[in-house]
């Protein structure tokens, strides 16, 4: 090679961190064809020097200081994967880009919040601020909208891009058990981040929507606009009777774009089940983008691991070293608009539940709340009897998702409803 | 924008050189912010000049002469639209880059057999040869090869990359209707290329996969090497027979690397029914990528079409406008490998049709045959008669294809054999 070698320091090494050393190693004979030149590691910094890890480490210089590699001369780009939306992360990030290096993240949390300052800054100092790994792991979505749909006016982008909630829904549905097991099992199996609510609350899938839409649409990024909503209310009830009507439950990463506006949401929809969508199972993450010219695509892969998420790193690594340095979201920082947001503008059908007493005169005065805010029922059933009460299930014809939630709202209060009312977007794709 | 624009020349107004334009004109505003610069049309060309076209073309500069383009001053890049292999086609590309101007191309069959000698030329002249359009229409699978799973070992590449023919395909399953009629419903439909063997007897797939497993593997193109059987043989009742197994056919392109070398093959399969290529339907296509860390993708998108034709196109514009020069094959051609290609390690299980005299012992002299090249039998079964004969279906366990070969050449000069035998391979994927 007559190149020099582009040299990296990594910072955090927990599961990618060591993926992405085990990667260097394993295929240092394809990366440095590829890349064109070598990419070795000028430093390696974690909270613990002395922790047992899978990998040799004894070869690669420690550096105790995170920050101390950001100044460091002999590194040409700092690879962050400490995590954390604020904190350590940003600072090595932040004094990183000043000093001209470049950043390569995996950190979604941190570019939802503050990608388009970072972007900025990255811009200024004429670097590149990669985060392929930041969405969907192993899927090389981040340039694929960036790069290769890149002419394309996008009209959607739906993603299911959390694979803890996909796991959890399709055991739920496998082992026929309610949420609160499987949610437990799949803690013991270590696929829960610390803070639950970041996965099964919707909010790591809000992080990577937020990041797919800057993306797609050509806007600044936006998460405060995500409205979001989890899993956590979803019960076994809500997956048979989704089953029995040919649908599944996902949890859905929306963005959509329209003269109206951008909207963007994270929630759990019913699917036709026969759908690309309906098929994905376990921790398999999949995204659909649709552009004005490309028409409807699908990407699917690993959402998570070692091995999927170490790939986007490398991918990030191998085009800085080739000298391919993008703007960050696909075109300049300073020209990405502010976008107007919009959530009025809902339109869906829904799957609602309810507990109600069973008396004459209760479907009625249901009937009588949706028919006050416009809302036209589909299908109605009845089910079996719990106790003196009585589930009943109804689909709506499209309605305003605002009306929905209005109507929701008032039937909750009534004296014939005994349980928190359940409804569920039906997203026929 | 502070940047000159970048002027390309159009060469082939057919439905990819015309929806390029349109794309062009529709999305200029999105294609100049992500560009950073405005893409111009310095000029076109095409064999009729007054030819009746649903796109206004009169405020373009009509270029009589293709060769011309290449040497005008002010044209920086050729956008080669005429296809073919040789001829024309070959010489505007020489030139063009003989002139140090970059080369986009939806030409596979010239990629597929000049890819290498091209490849060494842009290199040499320091320009881009780019062809996102040449394979999968608008599934950016040539950049995902050449960029994002660019670090990764990679095993496989399997693709449905012939529209035409899984249109074909599924058309005789929906109308259970035999080969021939659908062969020229999907003609009169203007599906089929002129020379129909490009589609139907699998070349267009061969040049495609061709394409696919040098960038994946590293390796120098190598179209020679592929193994090509078409769907000219499979008749419905191998469909109806897949299907009462759990099984679809699909044209596939298969790109193998192992440490005995590399295997290329275009052949019809069967595949299970519930896997993402037995769900394939129409004219959609879809490549899947097996790395050593990234672990399994899949990629889906439309196959053809002047949109995702010119979306592919548009993303290598906006390219080499943004600066980003990538080598043609993801790595200096210089250092492609010539590969070890392999046939005789082929392994599989396959699906047998025969049409056998319905006598004593007819049965014991097939197996007698298939025993005597150690092929054994999972399946087997005898349908109804066809007059004196009867079609006899057998499916072996995993086998040598030469083996297969060599009895299926010995059974089909036997007596009792009364039509060509059918093999279809089971790709359990």
């Amino acid at each position: 090679m007559e190149k020099d070698p582009l040299k990296i320091g990594i910072i955090g090494l927990g599961t990618v961190g060591l993926g992405v050393i085990d990667f260097l190693t394993k295929n240092i004979e394809t990366i440095t064809l590829r890349a064109g030149r070598e990419i070795r590691i000028s430093g390696i910094c974690a909270k613990r020097k002395n922790k047992k890890r899978k990998i040799d480490l004894s070869k690669l210089k420690w550096i105790s200081d995170p920050l101390a590699l950001s100044n460091d001369d002999e590194t040409d780009v700092i690879v962050e994967l400490i995590g954390g939306e604020d904190g350590t992360a940003k600072s090595i990030i932040e004094k990183a880009l000043l000093n001209n290096k470049h950043v390569v993240t995996a950190n979604k949390a941190l570019i939802a919040h503050h990608g388009h300052y970072l972007a900025l800054l990255a811009e200024e100092q004429q670097v590149s601020l990669s985060f392929e790994a930041a969405v969907a792991g192993g899927i090389p979505i981040v340039k694929i909208l960036r790069e290769s749909l890149s002419g394309n006016e996008v009209s959607r982008v739906y993603g299911v891009i959390n694979g803890t909630c996909n796991y959890i829904l399709t055991q739920m549905e496998n082992d026929q058990q309610d949420y609160s097991k499987i949610f437990k099992q799949a803690q013991d199996l270590g696929f829960v981040e610390k803070d639950p609510s970041l996965d099964v609350g919707g909010i790591d899938s809000a992080h990577k929507i937020s990041i797919l839409a800057s993306l797609a649409f050509g806007s600044r990024i936006n998460f405060d606009n995500v409205l979001i909503k989890g899993i956590e209310n979803i019960s076994l009830l809500d997956i048979k009777n989704a089953n029995a009507m040919g649908y599944r439950i996902k949890l859905l990463g929306l963005a959509n774009k329209s003269k109206a506006g951008i909207s963007q949401e994270v929630e759990p929809c019913l699917v036709p089940r026969e759908s690309l969508f309906g098929k994905l199972d376990g921790g398999t993450n999949m995204v659909m983008v649709e552009g004005n010219f490309v028409e409807q695509t699908h990407y699917i892969g690993p959402g998570a691991g070692a091995g999927p998420t170490a790939s986007s790193i490398i991918s990030d690594l191998i085009d800085i070293a080739r000298g391919n340095i993008s703007t960050t979201f696909g075109q300049k920082a300073s020209q990405l608009k502010i976008s107007h947001h919009v959530t009025e503008e809902f339109i869906s059908s829904f799957y609602l539940r309810f507990l109600l007493t069973d008396k004459p005169g209760t479907l009625a005065q249901l009937a009588g709340i949706l028919g006050k805010y416009t809302i036209s029922i589909n299908r109605m059933r009845q089910l079996h009897h719990q106790d003196e009460n009585a589930p009943v299930l109804i689909v709506t014809h499209p309605t305003k998702k605002t009306l929905l939630k209005s109507a929701i709202d008032e039937i909750s209060k009534l004296e014939i409803c005994k349980s928190e009312p359940v409804y569920i977007k039906i997203e026929d794709l």
